[in-house]
């Protein structure tokens, strides 16, 4: 038999991943929402409170809920610190309440003199409550049984009683047969770069000054103002590991390189050492610590990449022979998805008898750079590496230091990705890449919202990446630049480029079906000529600039599609959740011709009316538009600016009668 | 460390109602679909199985799932019996079609003499599964691998070879880091009854052949052939049980009763007994036997009330003061919900601190009933007894009787509604009695549907009930009768009414803002004119008929909604799952005047091509129209049939090549 008094249900806890297997994620500083259904049988009228602490707390706080609806309650809580919370849902049936709520509806059909018995029954649970209470609060619940149960008082007087007696009451609710929700759910609260950040990644050694000579972390350092110019905040490396020199790749990913061939970053690993050493070529950790420390003076954090895979010299293929899979001819099994091959790269092989070694190693690993101040890793490839793994790493890794963000390279199918996120990663690439119409677009950002993946799922958009150059900004000319650039840096709150490849519009493809830059940094050294006229340097910088003055575009909360008459044309908002920063961006989906319509803005989900006037400022061009109701007219030139971003300034009355703007 | 080794993940199992909390429902007979996500990381090919069992069993059956895209798996299996099945979901690496992939992507593009290591890892692969195999397998398991093996052997041979052995090797797949999915979901199989009913509800006492007299059971056996022609299986009694005096309400629920008035059947137990005694006036236990034998014989199951409430007279007054709530003044809490007054009625109180005790005598009171032959029970207002408690007694009740079905008459909030069924209850009425429009009707199914309750809840649709007379039937006349049974009857596949009020049309409230009906059958004797020439018990028989010849009519399962270019009418079709029956419903839902217009069919939801011309068969007026394509005019007139309710026939060729219906 279950504990048969007790009659509330509390059921539907939102958030909850995969019934509380996995946590949610938010951003120090949220204001956490947490809903529930919470009823009981017949007309008892029920309260409910969230219960919420953060890790290493006994004791639980507690945050009020209020009803919305259909049964359903919503409250919320504030997340100070980074690191786990978790939070359930407990309902009771509210006694008072219920006896109130009757009440208001007896007194006026029924005889005042009738009712004696049920002021006494209100007097009553007053004094249950005044047992509990505090002794101060225990004397004026008993003041005001006194008053319910006195035959003398009038009917209004007691009505005034019960009426201000109800708030103090709500302390002292009869809990005895409350329902707590079956689970406790877990948070994870990241530091607010997991949540807003503008990644850019760059090749080291193609930071040389000079053409031709390999660059170095010092050359970095000389490349951080030009970076911190344009904005970003967080500098991804590739690999920085010595290089394998058995099957190294040539040029052009070609099979076998030639004697001054650099090789890829990510075929790790050389009689130089592993994945705890530096290039010696890039230079020592010291050179690397004080290009961590330097790039933090100009707001900047490097993120490392963690590609867990060796090259044929590795120092694991030879100490730890068993961490690989071995071909019936004796041979290491080197990485494919016939009909291509990867000679240079062994995968590691976790489904190895000694797997538990290798974690701990691969663990040691990310906490030796932590221990040197990276906090950032970029993870290569997370998919083709054991699930429960990386759960049990950045689990194990953020337990300590719940500031380290990981971001999942993992561009495959979504249930794949989608678990990854799940089980830790912090960031995630997306499908962006390959979303170019404004159905796309839509579709894919809609579908991230309703089926709740970006409780746990934080998209960070990149337009292209040293193995991705996007058929459009092949063909699209500097305009298709300006459009992904502003599209991810905008419905994004997290997104990045590869630069400079980026900002100088390179766009030569391998061959035309190919996404593979033609002669690919991954396999060769670059020189990239930064001051080209072309840039678009200075734009990513205002982009970034804006981005930074306007907390709208600083989370992904808060994304709403307007309508366009023109299918060419896309037009989203973000705004606070408080409305108090509102952002509409309208972007030319079409780099080669200007686009002219009307967009019809949802007007009741920016808080606006349809009758006032309000300006919408473009903080692209700084041009400003008056604008009033839902449709209102836009012509987008994709050779000059293919987008506004509108910042909605709305009228208010001050107190001398003339409009002003805020 | 979890299972390091283990890197299939098995998530989304559906059905799964609250994380697992509830069982889904089904009916004996049913292919139970069941579907997952299983996928891995990188390459590796996954297979899965439905691992099942009926209750009572200690070795999982299996049933093996197919991909359907997206990292989706689909199976199913079939439950033969009723009672409670358990359900899980296992996948696991499928070593050899992965590698038999891979193969297939090597041949052609690597020359033959490379592959020979490739070949050795097949032969690898199927050694190890003849190490598993029956002795024959294991035989011809080890031929292949040795063609494989052999140099000499050519490639097509090779290939041949591997293409032979897959669904061999399928019985002995390598599973030793196979992955469970984390909980066994649990079934209720009922019989075919809680799927397909049609029911009638009556009034014993009403059924006296003369004017004024007390009808008894034996009246009611007279009065089984009538409801047995119009094709109803299910006869619900309201309480049959002794009725108190003390504050028994008069006609048209007076405060005061009249000496002769009869009293409501709900306010339960006298001196004569309780809840397990018979009115006197009715007749005995052995009368109530003999009338569930014969109603047997004649294909109807008697279905009793279970309302668990008592007059002020009922022995439990007096034997368990305890189980009721007690007010200051000493007197026992009646039934209220202010303004409304019960005084006839007195609440068991379900928070007593001898709930154990009320809780077990209330089981005995329903296992009593069972053990006197009654198999259905209509529940009265569950929703104002605690949830906890029913899912004890209906799950203690159906762990001895599975082929008990419980009713719940539950018209309240819809969290509330949804968590009884969850909990238990084999049928529920629903908000389908105030469903009117076309907009109204598709809205609340489809919700239905979309929100997955159907999983559990199954909707009994009832017209009019003694407490309700809708709006729609006090003024649409015989017309609106038709419209709301049919439907009932087909959209529904479980549906009821009170008669003979409704087959009789009796349509007059108590007052106009009223659904309560004037001189209500609850507090007074009636006699109906059962041979009333406007009543429709002949139109019920020929719609009860339909439902009995059309298997797509007996299930819910099936059900999707065609457009019509007149939302006064509404057309939906229902369909067996192999769409072997196929039945459109177009029906107006004006009950005043001929509505015209153009329906819109979803023709690939009912497997018919846009070209062939095909048979819709009225089967209640028995017309048939030649039909073609999705849009097909219609003409319904309220004042003769409303209604079509369409067999569709496709046309075969024969082999006499003439066209042919079947």
């Amino acid at each position: 038999m279950p504990e048969g008094q007790v009659r509330v249900v509390v059921e539907g806890v939102r958030p909850e991943i995969d019934c509380g297997a996995f946590p949610a994620k938010r951003i120090v500083g949220d204001i956490v929402s947490v809903e529930a259904d919470v009823f009981t049988d017949g007309h008892d009228l029920v309260a409910a409170e969230i219960l919420y602490r953060q890790s290493g707390e006994e004791v639980w706080r507690r945050s009020p809920m209020k009803p919305v609806g259909n049964d359903h309650w919503r409250g919320d809580f504030l997340v100070s610190e980074i690191g786990k919370y978790y939070y359930t849902v407990e309902g009771w049936i509210d006694r008072f309440e219920t006896w109130r709520d009757a009440m208001s509806r007896r007194v006026g059909s029924e005889p005042e003199d009738g009712l004696r018995t049920e002021y006494r029954i209100g007097a009553d649970l007053i004094d249950a409550a005044a047992r509990l209470a505090s002794p101060e609060d225990s004397a004026r619940l008993r003041d005001f049984a006194r008053i319910l149960r006195e035959d003398a008082e009038e009917g209004g007087a007691k009505r005034a009683a019960f009426g201000e007696v109800a708030t103090l009451l709500q302390r002292y609710a009869d809990r005895r047969f409350a329902v707590r929700y079956g689970k406790e759910l877990c948070l994870t609260v990241d530091r607010e770069k997991a949540g807003f950040s503008a990644w850019y990644e760059m090749f080291p050694r193609s930071c040389a000054a000079e053409q031709g000579r390999y660059g170095t972390l010092r050359d970095c350092e000389a490349r951080l103002p030009y970076v911190a110019a344009m904005g970003f905040d967080v500098l991804y490396l590739p690999p920085i590991h010595p290089i394998g020199h058995t099957s190294r790749k040539g040029k052009n990913n070609e099979v076998l390189a030639g004697p001054d061939d650099v090789g890829s970053p990510w075929a790790i690993g050389s009689e130089e050492g592993g994945h705890t050493s530096i290039d010696p070529k890039l230079g020592t950790l010291d050179d690397l610590c004080s290009f961590i420390a330097k790039a933090k003076a100009q707001g900047i954090e490097i993120a490392l990449d963690l590609a867990f895979q060796c090259s044929p010299d590795h120092p694991y293929v030879r100490e730890h022979p068993e961490w690989f899979r071995k071909r019936p001819d004796g041979t290491i099994q080197y990485a494919e998805n016939p009909p291509k091959k990867y000679q240079d790269i062994f995968p590691l092989d976790f489904e190895t008898p000694q797997w538990k070694e290798l974690w701990e190693e691969l663990k040691r690993v990310v906490l030796f750079w932590v221990g040197h101040g990276v906090r950032i890793f970029r993870v290569d490839n997370p998919h083709t590496k054991a699930i429960p793994f990386w759960e049990w790493l950045i689990g194990g890794v953020k337990d300590r230091h719940p500031e380290v963000l990981f971001l999942a390279e993992a561009f495959t199918r979504p249930k794949l990705m989608y678990r990854l996120a799940k089980v830790g990663f912090s960031q995630s690439y997306t499908y962006f890449t390959w979303r170019n119409t404004r159905a796309e677009l839509m579709n894919y950002f809609q579908d991230l919202e309703k089926s709740g993946v970006r409780e746990y799922f934080r998209p960070n958009l990149w337009s292209n990446t040293p193995d991705i150059l996007p058929e459009f900004l092949q063909t699209g000319g500097r305009a298709a630049f300006m459009i992904r650039f502003i599209l991810a840096a905008t419905m994004g709150a997290n997104y990045g480029i590869y630069g400079p490849a980026f900002e100088l519009c390179e766009n030569a493809a391998k061959h035309p079906a190919s996404e593979e830059y033609l002669n690919s940094e991954k396999y060769e050294l670059k020189r990239w000529n930064l001051e080209n006229p072309w840039s678009l340097k200075d734009f990513i910088a205002r982009v970034n600039r804006i981005r930074r003055g306007n907390r709208a575009l600083q989370s992904d909360a808060n994304l709403r599609f307007h309508g366009t008459d023109n299918p060419q044309v896309i037009c989203f908002s973000k705004a606070t959740i408080d409305l108090s920063d509102i952002v509409i961006v309208l972007c030319n989906l079409d780099p080669f011709h200007k686009q002219t319509g009307w967009i019809e803005l949802d007007l009741a989900s920016l808080g606006l009316d349809g009758r006032s006037t309000f300006q919408a400022h473009d903080l692209l061009s700084d041009g400003r538009f008056l604008w009033r109701g839902a449709s209102n007219y836009f012509e987008l030139t994709p050779e000059s600016l293919p987008a506004h971003i509108m910042k909605v300034r709305k009228f208010v009355r001050t107190e001398r009668d003339f409009d002003y703007y805020f």
